[in-house]
């Protein structure tokens, strides 16, 4: 990636556009920080330092914030090569005021207390928005919330399925689907109609998407008699095929996260538990795609590996749509030739390029301005200097993948 | 990939080098196109433009050509970001006059008049030959295939075995075989009569190679004991063994495509339903390579996460030859690496660099120059700016794994 | 990667970094090369030749070593396109005093002559150490090894354990076990009391690793009973579990090379015959490193597609160290993804950058050489042009990768 004047015009360009987030677990009660604990109380942060030799216990609830920040910072150095690292930089940056080159632990003090008086302003949510540039973010609302008290033009409910999929055998889970839908489920047909239920509420709030992790062996295949004796695998599918039957009828796009292994690391941080197998393929949901021929699946891939895979089967199944960069492949090394391939491969309008997947606003500016910084690199190079588009051009491209696709797709 | 002098220097002199092409589709009967319907017919332009919204009424056989033309550049704005659409971009300037720079679905008609004017002429297979600095095609000929009333040293014979491995169960691919050889085969043993006049026909015809696709989960072992009852699996394996038997009878390489899934999305466009499994490896193909010594295996694999795979077999085994991008990894994006990955861990003798799958002649021009792009930047980054080529040897090095190598492995 | 003055001065700060090399396969009695044929002997360039049409007559022991010489040499122009062809131009111009810029098989006398003058100088030993700053470089010793007559501190023990885990079946390795340990074995209580002695002879002798290489479907789990009658995947288990124990007890650090088939093609040369299967996990270890939070396991992989793996298994996981770029991932174009990835992801304290992997001293320099430019070149590209690292930062980076964690992590 050179960074020349092609590259920072590019880059200057893409950066006006105005974003919305497809993929968030903001609190729509509370979406920006409100103390420097909230920032690094980032799973990505707590897991870094743990990895780099601190121990849990500054993670404690009873540990004041003051002191986890201290602990998480003092650990730092240690792990100050890392692409969150360098979003922790921006965001000191950009909404802290700091400008040093070098974040310290000896900043720690000053950057709470400025965090602190800074947070404090009734109008930081709008603020961060504003700097952000950020139109509206997409949440990821559990089965059973109420999606109310907040704008949902801006905060846009999706309803996250995780637990209706693997975890319906859980007593919790099934009380408070009853306490939502006035449905004691048992089987295959008190499941459905409870699913009704939830997706007739969704729609009525504005919510645009349905969506689910799975792990990287889920194969999902029609099942249509099961109940909650079934043995799980069968009543997974179960419930998944009949989540995406009802993605059809109430014609919500399915984003599908397609990779996470949970509790691999027992001891790990919350949060930071999760690992992946990258032996998996999208072959798995062959039948899927073929049997929803309607229903927009938003995939995304937890293993870089598959991206070729993403890119094939977005390149032949209509309903199939690239979806951003996720976690553990959200780093430049792997978004750049993930991106590249998409954007050589997919049709531009089949591609939704980025998301957040952030807890706190603070996070939509330096991961956008991450993916960015690659997005400009990746069209400059592969795109412009090649002689395949001009400038203008190159700049509509990217609109389509960090914008438009993002109103076309999901109908906001 | 940087376009600075030595890119320029080193694309230009790789430009010059005149090509056989390994690999293609091409009819020589008609090998080149008499409308635009025969350039956007191809399945890259009616698999995107269905993928990105076209339904499949504009591609039946009786629609007219200029109205699915006109249907398939309609969609052309949604996936103008592909290397598809460079490709088309590049056929319309260099073989149709077009000198915009933006292909429009409003120059859908004074394309098809130009095209339909210009391939009208007598010597317009001649042109594009020549344009391209196309010496000699191979073709991938049905088992059946009579190869005569073509110049078979232009358009050199290769005996595709697909349906004698695959379909050798179906009464129609049996009647085929029966036809072409005079035998009706059941056991082993008739099958293995019925091979050897393949051969035999196809060497006496000039055939240069042997080849088959294969789905990622094929591995071949010795069957020497089957019949046409038997398990497909075991058929299958049984029919190959003995085609390697052939190749190293008739000392003709044999062309491995490994990866492929058939109909995968059932209601895809024709020649546009195909993908793969990324979960393959060439470890499948270990004792086939240890069986053999003699034959050269040219493997091209569908998914690029087993190009290190590649590599490393290539490197290993004498007769394991690294060839081309395959498909879904034929675009810059993953030839990139691909290439690099061969170029600095492959002996340079037994790398077919690129072929071009090309069904009419037009295609070889863009595909190549594609092709010759990614070369350039690789020799350029990799090899003269490292220090560890001057550029004529980084020229001589594509000489080698664009023309040179076709000649000796091949034999040609 | 761009070769600017930014780059030039990275490389250049990078070279000065004093280095420990954390795994070899040096012979301290005999570490540095006599003549030519000690350099070219290495299967890199035996297997290459053969790979690319060498018969194996030239490598019989009774074959004079010059003319051994002179038939791999012949080959070259076969394979100098390869990352080893660089190594060998890099050894030929630092320590044989060859000028040209293509080694050529008219070369063979006078190098063979230039190396055994040169070789035979008594300090050739130290030259080679002080001209490749190399402070000091780990052993891969045999379980027994007598550890005897060397410098331990120039030359680290490390204890080997492949025969251990997966040839205690055969009587040959039995008695050498008996032999260094004084011990029959038979039940897991006899392994587990040589096993014991073993690691207190190594300790003894400033060992400061134990390594095994294991095949790609390894999959280690907790056995506690076993004997030499278990099934071969049972007893691999119980003994590899007991060395993990082992490395706890005596604070070991313990060297994971994942992925290689042994054998695999049967004919190739020595320690030419061994590939991998890219179908593998590092979920196969997760049982492992959660049972043993105390010992860093320092994970090298074969195939490049388990590198994302292997950086987000050393992001959540404290015991999870990065490894070097091991045999076929060791080239130029493997290297610099997984490098730039490992760079952006994994804590800086917990990356061993680079080891040699050598036979002979000659290969560190060339070898480390060929990291350091990719080294420099990521620093250049991905920390320092996109402002996340001054040139100073960038370079202390790499002297944590270099050297400091080597020290760290092996308590050198």
């Amino acid at each position: 990636m050179i960074h020349d004047n092609l590259f920072k015009e590019l880059h200057s360009a893409i950066s006006e556009i105005v974003l919305i987030d497809p993929h968030t677990h903001i609190d729509p009660h509370r979406p920006a920080s409100r103390t420097l604990d909230d920032i690094l109380g980032y799973h990505y942060y707590t897991e870094l330092a743990h990895s780099a030799g601190m121990t849990q216990e500054p993670l404690a609830a009873s540990v004041p914030p003051r002191e986890r920040v201290r602990a998480i910072l003092a650990h730092m150095p240690r792990y100050d090569n890392t692409a969150q690292y360098a979003w922790f930089l921006d965001i000191c940056r950009t909404f802290l005021g700091y400008d040093g080159d070098r974040v310290n632990p000896a900043d720690a003090d000053w950057l709470f207390d400025a965090a602190e008086r800074l947070m404090a302003q009734p109008d930081w949510e709008q603020q961060v928005l504003t700097r952000s540039k950020l139109e509206a973010v997409f949440l990821t609302n559990e089965f059973d919330d109420r999606l109310e008290g907040f704008d949902t033009t801006r905060y846009i409910p999706c309803l996250r399925t995780d637990d209706l999929v693997f975890k319906l055998d859980q007593p919790s889970v099934r009380q408070r689907l009853a306490k939502a839908t006035g449905i004691e489920v048992g089987d295959a047909k008190s499941v459905r109609l409870a699913v009704s239920k939830l997706f007739a509420h969704f729609a009525a709030r504005g919510a645009r998407a349905c969506a689910i992790s799975l792990p990287p062996d889920f194969s999902p295949r029609p099942v249509t008699e099961f109940d909650l004796n079934s043995d799980p695998a069968t009543r997974a599918s179960g419930v998944f095929w009949m989540l995406a039957e009802h993605c059809r009828e109430f014609q919500l796009p399915f984003d599908l996260m397609i990779g996470v292994n949970r509790r691999v690391y027992r001891n790990g941080v919350y949060q930071g538990q999760d690992l992946f197998d990258s032996r998996t393929s999208l072959m798995l949901y062959a039948e899927l795609f073929n049997a929803f021929p309607s229903v927009p699946f938003c995939v995304s891939v937890l293993s870089s590996t598959i991206n070729q895979e993403l890119c094939s089967f977005a390149w032949i199944f209509p309903n199939v749509i690239t979806s951003g960069h996720w976690w553990y492949a959200n780093v430049p090394a792997f978004i750049r030739p993930d991106l590249a391939a998409r954007l050589q491969a997919v049709p531009k309008t089949k591609q939704l390029g980025y998301y957040s997947d952030m807890y706190k606003l603070e996070f939509g500016l330096p991961k956008f301005n991450m993916y960015r910084r690659v997005l400009a690199g990746v069209l400059a190079d592969d795109f412009v200097r090649t002689g395949q588009l001009s400038v203008d051009r190159a700049v509509e491209l990217a609109r389509f993948v960090l914008r438009d696709n993002v109103r076309s797709i999901f109908r906001v």
